[in-house]
């Protein structure tokens, strides 16, 4: 069973301030970035893997989803979202990623944002969600990028000295970090670029876009906190398919 | 044109005396991850971009490979491999990486060893070596590493401490770096992990493996200075393939 801190007070209230749990989608800057990434929705069945409070699942419906499937580990987060979402075309379904199993060939879209850095057993998830997509459907999702979770120690550094850096240690040597964001004892798993990229391949997608996200320079004029984020990208963006014939 | 550093006297006097460059293949720590991605050699003809003093170009021809073009900018390497290299099916070329120009549907195999961080257009060559290809052909190189390329000022932090970290900034800021490394003033060109691959799926390749490379547990307790090397990859390893159809 994986770890279910965001049903813990202290990083459930932690994490309900943060500005992409307040704004939704929009208070997320690199929610452009990963749009850019989804196919056409309309009449599409769409699947989100750690959907929290809803906000992608009810936008997806307004893009013209057909049906869409939250599906979360955190009671708060799903109570949160049902109370959210008057429309019988969105389940919500708590469940654990590291267990879930799905329909087979059902999905036109699999979308996931910022969840698959705590599951453990990748492979077994992936090799699911490609079961679960029709052929030629889509896989797109944010993860923190590895630069982000290897470091023992995460933070930046050097800022003293005029020089803003982001040491980097551990990077190939995967598996769970304990860090203190938000809660104290929250665990992530780290993994290389080349290990997400692979289990993908593995399951028998096909790539068609990766991006290691950073801030506009627009976005940095509007939110100049954000300049920072271009020294080391947070953020870790994939777009795969499975393919429409055999894969 | 791009930087010809190999032919000044002081770099190839350092790059003379590297273990790769002495040793050849089996000098250099992260052949054995590179070798795992090749395809059979047996009839194939090979091209290898930045073949420098013709190690790989010679092991491809002992593998089967029915004949070898290997393309270098530098006189005194191309000179050195040529002198080592009495085999008619190996013809060594001087060209300018920027503005090779290669044969249509030639090749089964296009190699490159840490050579494509040095050329500023890669989407140019990577177009030039796609069409370079036969249908289902592979590109297998490697590349220094983003996370290595990426410093302004690049280098370990923090040994003293106990902590041996290396500092990264300017990630997301693509383009040359000067380094000091061999001689003063060597230009590479830094882009991240995302943009080589985003640049091999638009020339219409299908990625097949990406590797950040790190050394295994057996090579550090062969050579324990290699440790520090799995606290940051410095090389990445990429496969791909022509698709057989379309593409």
């Amino acid at each position: 069973m994986a770890q279910n801190i965001y049903d813990e007070a202290e990083f459930f209230q932690g994490y309900s301030q943060l500005r992409r749990s307040v704004e939704g989608l929009d208070g997320a800057p690199e929610w452009p970035a990963l749009r850019a990434l989804l196919p056409e929705l309309h009449g599409c069945h769409v699947l989100d893997l750690g959907c929290g409070f809803g906000w992608f699942c009810r936008w997806a419906r307004e893009q013209g989803a057909a049906r869409v499937l939250g599906v979360d580990l955190s009671e708060r987060m799903l109570a949160r979202a049902r109370a959210s979402t008057p429309d019988a075309a969105i389940e919500y379904r708590r469940a654990d990623l590291e267990h879930l199993t799905l329909p087979a060939g059902c999905f036109g879209l699999a979308y996931s944002s910022l969840a698959l850095h705590y599951i453990a057993d990748l492979p077994r998830l992936i090799a699911e969600v490609h079961r679960s997509l029709l052929p030629g459907g889509a896989l797109v999702f944010s993860a923190e990028h590895p630069i982000f979770t290897a470091p023992g120690a995460p933070g930046w550094s050097g800022e003293a000295e005029g020089r803003r850096t982001w040491p980097v240690d551990r990077y190939l040597d995967e598996g769970p970090r304990r860090t203190d964001w938000l809660a104290p004892g929250v665990i992530k798993q780290h993994r290389t670029v080349g290990t997400y990229l692979n289990t993908l391949l593995r399951a028998g997608f096909a790539l068609s876009h990766v991006e290691e996200w950073g801030p506009t320079a627009e976005q940095i004029a509007a939110r100049p906190e954000l300049a920072a984020e271009r020294e080391r990208p947070a953020f870790l963006l994939v777009a795969a398919r499975r393919p429409a014939h055999a894969g």
